[in-house]
């Protein structure tokens, strides 16, 4: 029921994933009946995929302004928290779990039910940032926390890094602590505290750390990982999509101001279209919740049905590298 | 002397100045011979301004990576501490200060001598960020300070719309605080209490205030001035930055490999230049310190000639605004 753009473009981007992959089904929470009257309102391809979509009754849901206290406190029947409920049961068979909706309530009830792993405190939100050398980068925690002190950070590092070798098969993940210059002295206490943690997770063959990173190196292809607190992820993966689409619509503007309408939609436009899909990382990529004990990924609330697919694909691929047992593996390797 | 690019590129854009604007006379601190020599290999029209080009001796400089300590200690006789001295020496007739050195080094030479006007407990560093229909929002702290209480937010909020105001003529400008979502329960401690703050100050008419504003909003046009800790601004800036520049290479790499050659240097690359160079903001606009007695404008390390032109032509704009002066008025009227 959650994001920006009603249930239907989540139906329409489940719709397209089940499609695609015959052996996946997906269990969509919301009222029934208005689950219902979507599904049949599907188009072909799509519509050929809806036994696969099965509804599960959820009379309403968390609210968008809702905070983490009030989800905890009057959600338990949202169709988030019983998609959480369905996740944690072990009767359901339910691999991951995927929404659209409320950032906060999703941190706050997956913290409860399915709960974290072992030893770790609370989830970090992270997703793919596309980089140079056509890389990507981790860049964690974009919101779960603010004000994260030294050891929350390095447990971040770790989480990253694991992410990295699972899911992207990098055997010595490059891990950056984002500061605001490279020199050792720079930076504030936490940051400075988290990079003596990272540097001696480095000599125990966590991660290969590369110290201090700037804003900047996000982009660079140098780092598969970046950690920060939450509260300068979010405001840089924000700023990040908010500049991009900024400037796709001035590439855009300046080249039909150069060439007739018809020029500039041949050569102007595919170009600009694949750029927006490339550069809008959590529209496209979904971002997963790390350190709970099952898979959660985030789609951005204002995706539309093919960010819902992209988000479901990304779920998929953290289930089949087994991602939480995997992470668990490494937690007890490395952390304190 | 400051500078990735060295004294030259500092020098050529210093002349620039100098030949567009004939009233102009500029000093330049760093080891006599060296600053001779480079004057005296000015190509024309550049060098009609010579005679406007002062040199003052400094034997060293500043080194890249020292520390602010480092320079309150023995930086006393460097280029950036004699070019501040004479700024605040009645003596020199100097309006204006202008570096492309370390930013840390300068921030804590320049709180020392020309010092905070009275009040202001440090400076920010501030600069005009492109936005949406045609404006630009000014991002404030972008690293002079981290960790920052809120009474600290709060002075970022008066500065910022004292130099809108000032600068821009925008008689009530609208300022928002950066934060991790526009609810009232979500961020840090120090952000919501700045919060508090900022309404009170808009209720005794020193700006419109917007609330809480997200990362994204930067861009959008709505907003004058957006105010959040140095450690926040400095990674959204720079990771901008990074993003711009990625961004334009990939829409050139795409036209390239669309377009043949010539078209494409005839079509894109007129564009993306263009475009380059509006999305730098602090590479073609120079960063304030504002909250100092005296003008000091800070020029992108990176800046190539062009933007250390555009450093000295901010630093102009405030002189003509007389923006320390407006800014204590300001000041005396709101705070606390």
């Amino acid at each position: 029921m959650g994001g920006d753009h009603g249930s239907r473009a989540i139906i329409h981007g489940a719709a397209r994933a089940a499609q695609e992959h015959p052996a996946l089904t997906l269990e969509l929470f919301g009222p029934r009946q208005h689950v219902m009257a979507e599904l049949s309102r599907l188009p072909q391809p799509l519509a050929a995929a809806a036994s696969r979509l099965v509804p599960r009754d959820a009379a309403h849901a968390v609210p968008p302004g809702a905070t983490a206290a009030w989800a905890l406190r009057h959600g338990r029947s949202s169709s988030m928290a019983l998609m959480l409920d369905a996740l944690s049961s072990a009767q359901c068979h339910v691999d991951a779990a995927v929404s659209a909706g409320n950032t906060a309530a999703l941190v706050a009830l997956s913290r409860r039910v399915p709960g974290m792993l072992p030893g770790i405190d609370r989830p970090a939100i992270s997703t793919a940032i596309p980089a140079r050398k056509q890389r990507t980068c981790y860049l964690l925690d974009l919101g779960a926390s603010v004000d994260s002190p030294a050891q929350r950070l390095a447990d971040f590092a770790l989480m990253g890094a694991a992410m990295a070798q699972c899911v992207d098969g990098i055997e010595y993940p490059r891990v950056a602590l984002l500061n605001v210059g490279a020199e050792a002295a720079k930076g504030s206490v936490s940051v400075r505290q988290a990079d003596v943690i990272l540097r001696r997770y480095a000599t125990q063959g966590a991660f290969d750390y590369h110290g201090y990173a700037e804003g900047g190196d996000l982009f660079g292809g140098c780092v598969d990982v970046m950690v920060c607190d939450g509260f300068v992820g979010n405001a840089v993966l924000k700023s990040s999509e908010g500049l991009a689409s900024m400037l796709v619509e001035r590439v855009q503007a300046a080249f039909e101001s150069r060439l007739s309408g018809r020029l500039a939609s041949f050569l102007a436009r595919p170009v600009l279209r694949r750029l927006k899909q490339e550069l809008d990382p959590v529209r496209y990529n979904g971002a997963s919740l790390l350190g709970l004990s099952r898979i959660v990924v985030k789609s951005h609330g204002g995706a539309h049905a093919e960010g819902f697919y992209y988000a479901i694909l990304r779920a998929m691929q953290e289930v089949e590298h087994n991602l939480p047992e995997r992470l668990a593996e490494r937690w007890q390797q490395t952390a304190p």
